[in-house]
């Protein structure tokens, strides 16, 4: 089948592109390393002509998503404010030159009314709701775990509210630059397990980000534990403090949305828990919420 | 008057030195850029025989306190568990060359049982108790910011516990290594408020964080700021969070005890909260205590 559309996730660190047929499914994949963070002014439409170049796809139309809709990115694509659905997000997209459209990203009224905002991850959640007909009724709860986490609140198909932790980049800054910092890969299920359990309510993160430390120096832990211990404890924290900063019961399911091998570290956090979740595919949702916002382009031209 | 003792506080950084006459008064002082993260295996005895030479102090008996008594200092003394005072740590005191003693740290049960360390921060505190005898009993409340900052609860003269807080070190790396980082000094009072309002109950600080973000991209506020909105959170959760884990009720008062600046800083947050405070001053209750120290080995001696 001929491609109908090209679907680009463009974030910080890299480019995902994909050739989509009429009925949106995936003809070629390939991914670039020119993320949004390597990009010199004005080099974002040479770059994009690469993509198009290396997928034949210089004819068709295209979508982007991610960070490329920052003032880092190509052009700005102002935030939407939720509530929004996929017709509010189609409807705010920006051409920036003929047929190559951006979708713009969210923001919510967050923690004490603080604005919270998101780029790429509403595309993925979108894309999730439009894969079965079903979820777009109800109220479902999503995590889309990353360097920064996203737990977001759908409601009969609209993005309600949602919240991002900072869970991903403590992480990785604990590790490498913080008296916390090891080599070790983090990959001990047991230290991970000692840390999901040391999160407790959540509460008070940088005194029980200490223990991390007290355990090895004050405790002989072999300091090779410390960052699956780090990682546990800040997963732990996360899924311990997040619910009620969206005003979910602790009762409430989750639905993980992204990386597998993220996805899994946060499903045995969650299983420690004893939260039910189910996980879901971040890029398909990415593929498939790019080609909704096609759609909504196509129906507004008909 | 004569020079009765050699008064050290070696810690990470840097090596501050008193002579002190027999009543406890400074004589001397001189700072030393070789803080045990400098040393070389086994060079700690030259450093310190400079030391000696450039206070004229070579016949004087020494006491050192903090890192100089871990594995990277020049040689372990073990911890002693709380609760202890004055005599326990004085005996627990290691000789490295004859006259030169090291204060240990001390070792105490802290958050769900896990180990908790200070090394350095004892002294000060024991410093403070000798200050003035009224304070040998009853219950205090000490809190000595820094990138670990301690929070001492005294019962009676003795430390019976205590739990670290990773304040200042999240700071650092997040000012420098994180998507808050910003080169603007940490001295806007108005959006260091708003930081420690923003703190609320303390928990889940890594979706409080993000906040730093959503208010400059999708707030519109200067980067700039971030710097003392991120000082304002971090302190203002250490403050909301720490005294539940000392089994504190939020109706303590607090003793200020460090740097003066940074404990101006803690000063403003806790105003805000409506703590009761007051603040001493951090290095003359080091010399405090390592006086104290010494004359606890006087005692033995005679």
């Amino acid at each position: 089948m001929a491609a109908a559309v090209l679907a680009c996730d463009w974030g910080t660190t890299n480019l995902r592109a994909w050739t989509l047929d009429a009925e949106g499914r995936p003809l070629q994949h390939r991914e670039f390393p020119f993320g949004v963070s390597t990009l010199k002014p004005g080099e974002a439409a040479d770059r994009f002509a690469e993509v198009q170049a290396a997928l034949a796809a210089e004819n068709l139309p295209a979508i982007l998503c991610g960070m490329v809709g920052s003032n880092l990115g190509w052009q700005v694509a102002p935030y939407v404010d939720c509530p929004a659905d996929l017709a509010d997000v189609g409807e705010a997209m920006i051409e920036v030159v003929p047929g190559v459209r951006i979708a713009p990203g969210l923001r919510t009224r967050g923690i004490g009314g603080a604005p919270d905002v998101m780029r790429g991850e509403e595309t993925q959640v979108l894309g999730w709701l439009s894969q079965h007909v079903e979820r777009r009724h109800g109220r479902h709860v999503i995590l889309h775990p990353g360097t920064h986490a996203k737990w977001v609140v759908v409601e009969d198909g609209r993005i309600t509210r949602f919240v991002t932790v900072m869970t991903g980049e403590l992480f990785s800054v604990l590790r490498r630059h913080s008296v916390l910092r090891d080599d070790a890969e983090p990959d001990d299920a047991a230290a991970f397990d000692l840390g999901v359990a040391a999160a407790g309510d959540g509460g008070a993160l940088a005194a029980r980000l200490f223990t991390a430390r007290g355990r090895v120096v004050g405790g002989g832990r072999p300091a090779s534990e410390t960052p699956s211990y780090l990682s546990g404890l800040l997963i732990g924290a996360e899924l311990a403090g997040a619910p009620a900063l969206l005003g979910l019961s602790t009762h409430h399911s989750v639905n993980l949305l992204g990386d597998a091998a993220l996805c899994a570290r946060y499903a045995r956090a969650l299983q420690a828990r004893s939260v039910i979740y189910q996980t879901y595919d971040g890029e398909e949702a990415a593929v498939a919420g790019l080609f909704a916002l096609h759609r909504t382009e196509a129906s507004h031209d008909a």
